[in-house]
């Protein structure tokens, strides 16, 4: 029999105002003790005792929905979530920049609001001959060609162009990466504040990814969104997030025909979502504004496809493409998350779509052998780190791509090379 | 040997000044056609007669970027695009809505600017006794208990509640559907502007989709958007869209536990973006505002998943979750694609969400089933119709899901039976 509407409430409301008194809650009928487990949950009252006491009763149904809301032994008092967020320190991030151009001072004073509490490392251009010119007020370390030479020695790997700034991630030995282009300036969001990359990278990589199953309302774990109906309550602790991309304002990242063919192009909407890249869907990770954890993912952030005609534009290269392949791979076999969105960054560029063309064009066409392969591509249960991941991925390379074209037995070598220095200089995590 | 930049643009240059007396441009070197194929574009010279010059050279990479830009025979002389839209007349889109209450004049009064010039077809919940309030000035076809019981007759589909809105998908003779909640009102985009849900409900089922790689900002085809590098041109020109998920503000489509939980929840982010939800992702698709084709997929959209204490709240039901599923997995077996975001409503809703806790529980467990099913599904390669996709995932449900509750195979049976009533009235597009 059912109790009154009016007697439940009754119950559960003189049962909340003495729960510090009670010392076994099982008496209480099952539905009288979900409706009671609500009602201290939304006035505050659920502490790890209180907690206690609704354990023990044993009963399925407010096991069930203790396991849900995803509600662990250790309880923040005052509001019980399963959105808890990773605490994260400054000196856990490094913001790695690779300079292409040698004048880095309205980069950084335009940077400064965000970066000046972090480690920087700059990578500079090994082709680059002046001296950096970078201001006062950074906590920065500079590496050069002869840094380079000196940890790298002879190897299939080239750091200079764009590549130049694996050499940072190989260096650093914090746990988080920022990493932004010198032609990205602060964006402002829609309220006209600027956007602080590094917070929303942080956000990113310390709250869950959900790759398993989308959510409509996009990031959960952002304030005001949640989990939507029929979201399975099982899925909703999510895994971690190992990678974070983030986007553009202005010039966008388009290749150079689509540059060519719009010149007067703009990104001018700012898209206010982050959203997880669901499991064994693949994308084009552009390496413009990134941040990853470098001890889940760091060994397959590489620079291993290099065309033979790129250039020091951004449109002249895929390296960074196809890392973000080979990164989505490893994260969806080691269970890892990638999210996508949030922040943007705003974009400027040198140089001319139509001459950058013909470079390009060997770089879209190779992307038609490069995606069929990634998407087929299925690791060994046993392979369970990052580093062995990416030598199995270069091995799968050689096989199947090698006989394509060259540029794809290079690739697979520098994957392994970069495993070989990542292992050497003290990268690798274990 | 390579033409000197200067040379190659005079060539060009004066090429393209001459294109409409020019017969033959096969004697000019590949890179110098590239470059004037890529002028003639920007300077909105193309048209058929330049387009056949230019394939009728047959270099290899003429071609092929002809094809990567998916340039037709068939060339608008203006705007040389592959974001062709399919036209689409009024007429061709039927307004679904399902009477949940007998007052529908502050609905429709505030629809009035976006519904008024279509057909709309109104289904009133055989539950609701009194005759329904409908304001003047709609093309609008009412259908009660008398003609679901005439046309249905005895089968194990149950018309109520919010399942009374398949009715009106059974008897509707339109290519389109756009189905929306009488707990619904227009919402206000970002500059404030009225949102036309029919319109962008419309443009995402006219432009393709794009569900085999995930493009970073979002739909490509929207305007201001586009593919970012990295992006195969192979899959630029995209698939059919058969399914388009708008949301929600103010009130979001939230479970009971979550809405007991956080009871003055609301959202308020309006992100402006439509994705396409990648091949083999699912998700929780909400039947509150949505939009499809019904020739593609509509026996994919049915009431089937009926709960044994389900209610007249949105968060008691499972119906639109089960059909959802269901259509997406229809969708990737053949090959359309479904989008979710915009556009938004602005949604308002009555009831208690802990005293809908208990009949919800039931949906909640059951997802824990379901989605794993669903997930682990696929289809034979020789169904390739949606109605026998949907007999064949009915099978499925029964042989694999019907051991774990009777609501499974109840649900096997409504979707069988809603086949059979599809063929029975016509709706079916064969």
């Amino acid at each position: 029999m059912r109790t009154p509407p009016s007697l439940l409430s009754l119950t559960v409301d003189s049962a909340l105002l003495n729960l510090s008194n009670i010392s076994d809650l099982s008496p209480l009928p099952e539905h009288i003790l979900l409706d009671l487990f609500l009602k201290t949950l939304r006035a505050g009252k659920l502490n790890e005792k209180v907690l206690k006491l609704f354990i023990a009763t044993g009963k399925d149904e407010v096991l069930a929905l203790i396991r849900s809301l995803n509600i662990r032994p250790i309880v923040d008092p005052v509001l019980p979530t399963s959105k808890s967020q990773l605490k994260i320190s400054d000196d856990e991030i490094d913001i790695v920049i690779g300079a292409l151009r040698t004048d880095l001072t309205a980069f950084l004073n335009d940077w400064r609001p965000v970066f000046s509490r972090f480690h920087l490392i700059i990578v500079k251009d090994p082709d680059l001959k002046e001296e950096l010119k970078i201001p006062e007020g950074f906590n920065v370390d500079i590496y050069t060609k002869s840094d380079i030479d000196r940890l790298v020695g002879s190897s299939s790997i080239l750091f200079y162009g764009y590549s130049c700034r694996y050499f940072g991630f190989l260096v650093s030995r914090n746990k988080y990466i920022v990493s932004v282009d010198d032609d990205c300036f602060p964006a402002k969001d829609k309220d006209g504040s600027l956007v602080d990359i590094v917070a929303q990278h942080a956000a990113n990589l310390t709250t869950p990814a959900t790759p398993f199953f989308f959510n409509t309302l996009y990031d959960p774990y952002r304030k005001g969104a949640d989990f939507v109906r029929g979201y399975p309550f099982s899925l909703r602790s999510g895994v971690q997030c190992a990678l974070s991309c983030g986007l553009w304002l202005n010039l966008a990242d388009y290749d150079a025909p689509t540059q060519a063919l719009k010149p007067e192009q703009r990104n001018s909407r700012y898209v206010d979502a982050v959203l997880t890249v669901p499991a064994r869907a693949l994308m084009p990770m552009s390496g413009i504004n990134i941040a990853f954890d470098r001890e889940l993912v760091g060994p397959a952030l590489f620079p291993a496809l290099r065309l033979a005609g790129e250039g020091k534009l951004r449109w002249e290269t895929m390296e960074d493409i196809w890392s973000g392949m080979c990164a989505k791979v490893v994260c969806d076999h080691l269970g890892f998350g990638v999210k996508s969105g949030l922040p943007y960054v705003w974009r400027t560029e040198r140089g001319n779509a139509i001459d950058s063309l013909r470079k390009e064009w060997e770089g879209v066409k190779l992307m038609e052998e490069v995606v069929p392969f990634f998407q087929a591509l299925r690791l060994k249960r046993t392979t369970v780190k990052a580093e062995d991941c990416v030598i199995e991925v270069a091995k799968e390379v050689k096989e199947q791509l090698g006989k394509v074209d060259p540029v794809f037995g290079r690739a697979a070598e520098a994957m392994v090379d970069w495993v070989r220095l990542w292992r050497a200089v003290g990268s690798s995590s274990s």
